[in-house]
């Protein structure tokens, strides 16, 4: 599975079409700042990391697509492209990020002497881009890894949404790194996904990545995780998370803590898997307003209605689960442990 | 709400078509026991109750829709219809039982007397179908009535699937009773509807039966049942059951169990509402096999595709709570509170 892939001779980033995903696997080539800007706001792909390695090349592009003679007017070139590019899903924070860790480090070579030309220049920024996707498989890589600690050969896994490889764009994930790892060691190792209503990812995503793989998988309605667990069909559940607190709150895409409160009582082990950034140490669960979507995303599926139109809605994004649900957090420097509000600042300062 | 209307001069039964709900509010106008079996094969009304209360009407229209000279002829056209109707449903437990009830009532009150013709059967038959209705209406009162002690001014109860007065066929429905007992006392209670998939009964049919009724309700997706009862946006679980064991395992739709297991961790009661009918003193839980239907209701929605196709998938048509996540079980006969084993037997004996 590659859902990003970077030609260095011909300078062109070939996406992986995630908005037409599973029905059609096909792939755009885009050579511009304003092609991978639309492929962004399209939806063609999708996923904190994978926009943000998407926009670090979009920035190379901003080099690479038109004659640029001068370190200023490829400077300039860039500021229009991290405009362009912004814009495209401005509250991805991993986007701005991206774009302002790409512009920073042109600027910071030619002051500093490091790059002379602008084909020097181009050479850093293909090797930054190339930086930001590695460190990111790096870390899923270690997850991957400290996660398989805790798999059996034979286990089934239940996760939640998709937190695999498409979601962060190396082929590889959070959550679903750890089973990867395993299929890849010889583990036998199968998923349930339970289809994540309303946007479907488990259905439409986690599955197809699974597939594709070669790694067993079954479908479930969220309806069925209850009963799975109960049925001793599920041995450990993964999921990823978008924001965990200091004291070990999880904030995950929206039915997770269902899936944590039932393996609690059922004594089935429950991991989140997250890069470090995922902490916020800052804000405490008081703080963090919980995100609502168009109501239509509910009263539809696929542009179809489901139920009839008008109907009050409640629509949030994602849930939050208490750290006592939570058996572990696997992270890229290990898993951290109960209890989370020592434990999680004693791994972030190691 | 009427999904079921008789009427005693024109012999005709109005259905409202429930396969066409909440698109469109239609009705059928059917006046012989082969329009009634078309209607419940093609699931214009669904319910066990419901069909039950369909089929018993569809035994009258054996004797109204054609002309019949001697009870002879009577009883071999009742025989026809129940061999019509039964083929309509096989396995609802309900249409068989309503159907053998109506001709033997029939046989009975010929071979003893009461009834010395044609017209006089017929009136019999038609105070033998309205008493079905009647009871199956009285009980869900009783339940509705027994429930609103569960009912504060100003709850939000969270429900599961549709155990409305759809289902039942009366208007009133099992769950739902004392939501609709409460509001016709001007007591205020909203209900909050999971969409409950893959059939999607509480999208469909839950949130359309009561905003038909004026009653508040939020559509939810599944994965949203936990945050709502997390956010203390619900003071109760209100559910159906499909069979309750001796010892208060109960058997309902699918995700029931997820409902009952959070509720009893955040401490919110959790109701099963059904009558007496419902108790299978005979089976243990072991003795019972969970129905599996077919993958496609997984694989798609409304016949839209939403996952890759082949992928496999597990079914379930219903889960099992255990006793300990039940707060009551509310009957016709009173609400029984743990312990199951004991109390369930007491209240039959009753």
């Amino acid at each position: 599975l590659k859902p990003i892939i970077w030609d260095n001779d011909n300078n062109v980033l070939t996406l992986l079409d995630q908005s037409a995903l599973p029905f059609e696997t096909t792939y755009v080539n885009l050579k511009t700042p304003e092609e991978i800007a639309s492929s962004i706001k399209l939806m063609k792909v999708r996923g904190a990391p994978a926009i943000g390695i998407t926009a670090a090349y979009g920035m190379v592009t901003a080099l690479t697509s038109s004659s640029i003679s001068t370190l200023d007017e490829a400077i300039k070139s860039l500021n229009n492209a991290k405009k362009v590019l912004d814009k495209a899903r401005p509250t991805a924070v991993n986007l701005s990020w991206a774009t302002s860790n790409m512009l920073t480090k042109a600027n910071e070579a030619i002051n500093n002497g490091e790059v002379k030309n602008v084909k020097e220049l181009i050479d850093l920024l293909k090797s930054e881009a190339k930086k930001i996707f590695d460190e990111e498989l790096d870390a899923e890589l270690q997850m991957g890894i400290y996660g398989l600690e805790k798999i059996n050969d034979g286990d089934t896994v239940l996760t939640q949404c998709n937190a695999g490889g498409l979601a962060t764009g190396t082929g590889l994930g959070t959550a679903l790194a750890p089973v990867k790892v395993a299929q890849a060691l010889g583990i036998k190792v199968s998923v349930i996904a339970p289809e994540t209503r309303p946007w479907l990812q488990g259905s439409r995503l986690t599955v197809y990545e699974l597939m594709t793989e070669g790694i067993p998988v079954t479908l479930i309605s969220d309806t069925t995780v209850g009963l799975v667990m109960y049925k001793n069909m599920v041995n450990s559940v993964m999921v990823g998370a978008d924001r965990i607190l200091s004291d070990g709150h999880v904030y995950n895409k929206i039915g997770t803590f269902k899936e944590a409160v039932i393996a609690h009582e059922l004594g089935i082990p429950f991991y989140a898997l997250a890069p470090m950034s995922t902490f916020d140490l800052k804000n405490t669960v008081n703080d963090i307003v919980i995100e609502e979507r168009d109501p239509d995303e509910v009263r539809t599926v696929r542009g179809v209605p489901i139920a009839p139109p008008g109907v009050k809605v409640y629509n949030p994004v994602f849930d939050v689960t208490p750290p006592k649900y939570v058996s572990g957090i696997i992270t890229e420097k290990g898993i951290i442990y109960p209890p989370y509000d020592k434990n999680i600042r004693k791994v972030i300062e190691k």
